[in-house]
């Protein structure tokens, strides 16, 4: 960190901070309530994977449940399995295992097609929610930070409604929200930095000012309590192979608040969101429920996949991998202090805790090459460019030890590794 | 059939129609040449599937394959297999795979999504083709006897560009052209009757009135030849779990003509369609060619499987396929001639060549009682409410034998399930 005086480890202590902070974490470990889930996942102990936040580790129990969805369902039973296998309930019943993750009752949640076409779904269907009580209620209001993908699609669903799209920086929005605040899509957890935004306080102000809030919810889904009932959340979405490690590309989800799924009207009106999808009427007459949300026929082998996977979360609680979270960001962060030579790196990630996801982001200027050499030294991280590494905890496989170790060899990095300039890693931002 | 002496095996004849029948279905699976793929698939004897234009039979080998993808891809190198395992590629390596399947050249084809969103994708896109250079050119005309999605996802499509929707029966197609016509989307073949729309003589009089054509070949591609290029198609898509055994809502694929692709303009412009994705650029830029028509992050479980099954296809034309496929729904339908109670069922399904798909339906009017007891009996085939029997025919691995099986079998359920009525099953359709 850029003042290492800061760490409560200073190199005056009378053990090295090596063997204190290593110690600290055994202790740690030896306390953790969830320490037992990270068998459930196939992980070796040379390495140490912090890129849950991108690509959650594979449960040990998927493979299995997955060769008999192919060759039981698919193979044997084939087309039966519609019916007999649970295929075709499939999107609604993985959401309502997805629900109290995220703080949502059954029946509102529904699993398919990816976080870009559910972004669609859901913001054009929050501009038909209002359009027809209050037309002058415009502007779609787009988290300007966002991943952009979010970007992308709002300004296609603003560009196809008919409505002007305006960007925004979250610490901006409080200003931006008024009379022509028709709908505010917002990250959750910002994929960068790693900075929590304030769902309920936002959510509070968006509704104050009459419109309605939108949530990608990818960077938060399994790593932290969302509340998307008791905030009174009106649509979100969020994809499934971050923290819910439902594997490469797993089918994305959408929330529909129950209050609006009776007047919910997809863009995407596919003939399973149909009532009566088998009686293949040329008239659409939607579905019950969140059902409106599905779309064409649902990616079994992804969506079975994804439906295994979810059993790592029997007996844990959304609250307990939270807790675990903070505590393990926190103790990454002192390690990178303790280890780190001095101006090397600097947090982009908050301190305070009600501001922070689950993952740290580092500002590095050397950032490309230090990831590439801690990658080879079984530091899994990320990089997103130019400058910034990316560590991701998903607290029902990583350790603190893990962390200590991820952090100490950061440091050994970055001691190898030539700074590019005295003063790039401080630059603002 | 209705009338029975149509049967070149009447029951003068010297031997059974059953054993007549039966010694040419042996001789003809001897003489086969693509009889020997059977044994790829994961067949039993007891059945005869007859259900592979709703959900293809299960390639042997995919299992395996699927194990490495899932425990060794994603358990071991994980995040890695983006790069290492070409995941990221995925959508347009498995479309080239595709390619020659359906007559398109390289570059032309992404697999992603669902058929539904696809449709989206082609249509909205397709009127953005149009739009700059004739506004006045603006409807867009749907088969009113299509698959359901198509018409619900056209009149979402025409409502969300403002353009007026025409439902045309495919009979009065060429009359409903003209200097209106921007968009027509049609399915190459019926999925009820098995009806073939003529591709190239539509395509062709679309183009002669200035609109463009987008085609719906999920009843085609793996079934017959397709020849998108050489026929001048615009737009086109599919699924991939029908005669092209991806498995259970296995990811649909788009066709964007090289000629295009330059003005292709999504509505769905997700990040992996960016033309430098990991630039995480706020601004939207198009990648070059078909890539355009992705969206998401692929669902690389149910495309990987996808890409396995492809497999079967090595060595086959669909030129030859698409010969067996004649010669097994012509010998099908004789034997149902010989084996059918007079009056009983009545073929929907064209009997000149040129205007059958791959698959026969019969009107029954006990139909449902009728399928339950085939299923019961081995042979799977499907219900198309209220009245249709489906009978598909995948080439690859069901034999004339098989054929013959379905008709005898459908022939005695008939004679044990009493007839409704003297009537219903010669109605008009």
């Amino acid at each position: 960190m850029s003042d290492s005086s800061q760490s409560p480890t200073s190199p005056t202590s009378p053990t090295s901070p090596t063997r204190s902070l290593a110690a600290r974490a055994a202790a740690l470990d030896a306390a953790d309530q969830l320490a037992d889930r990270r068998k459930l996942f196939a992980l070796d102990d040379d390495t140490v994977y912090l890129d849950g936040n991108s690509l959650g580790a594979l449960p040990r129990h998927v493979p299995e449940r997955l060769q008999d969805v192919i060759s039981r369902q698919w193979g044997e039973l084939r087309i039966r399995s519609w019916d007999e296998s649970g295929w075709w309930t499939a999107p609604e019943r993985i959401g309502d295992r997805i629900a109290p993750l995220v703080g949502a009752g059954p029946g509102q949640i529904v699993v398919g097609d990816s976080t870009s076409v559910n972004v669609f779904k859901a913001l054009v269907a929050a501009v038909r929610l209002l359009d027809p009580t209050d037309p002058a209620r415009d502007e779609i209001l787009v988290d300007a930070t966002t991943f952009p993908t979010d970007g992308y699609i709002a300004r296609s669903a603003a560009r196809m409604t008919g409505k002007p799209l305006v960007p925004v920086d979250p610490a901006d929005l409080p200003g931006a929200l008024g009379p022509r605040t028709a709908v505010v899509l917002m990250n959750h957890a910002d994929f960068r930095t790693g900075r929590l935004h304030d769902l309920a306080g936002i959510t509070a102000a968006v509704h104050e000012a009459g419109g309605l809030a939108v949530w990608d919810l990818c960077h938060s889904a399994g790593a932290l309590p969302v509340g998307l009932d008791a905030h009174g959340v009106d649509l979100a979405l969020g994809c499934t192979y971050k923290f819910l490690n439902g594997g490469p590309g797993s089918p994305a989800f959408l929330y529909v608040a129950e209050r609006h799924q009776d007047r919910f009207d997809s863009p995407l009106p596919g003939w399973t969101s149909h009532v009566d999808p088998f009686a293949m009427d040329q008239d659409f007459a939607a579905a019950d429920g969140a059902i409106r949300g599905r779309v064409g026929t649902p990616d079994i082998l992804s969506m079975l996949a994804l439906e295994a996977a979810l059993d790592v979360w029997e007996g844990v609680t959304v609250e307990a991998v939270r807790a675990k979270s903070l505590a393990l960001t926190d103790f990454f962060l002192e390690c990178v202090s303790a280890y780190a030579p001095p101006g090397r790196v600097r947090s982009l990630t908050p301190a305070a805790h009600a501001e922070r996801g689950s993952q740290v982001a580092l500002r590095c200027a050397e950032a490309p090459a230090v990831m590439e050499t801690l990658i080879a030294r079984g530091i899994v991280g990320d990089l997103r460019r130019p400058d910034v590494l990316r560590f991701g905890f998903t607290p029902l496989y990583v350790g603190f030890a893990d962390a200590e170790r991820a952090a100490r060899t950061l440091g050994e990095v970055l001691n190898a590794v030539p700074a590019e300039t005295a003063t790039s890693a401080h630059a603002p931002g």
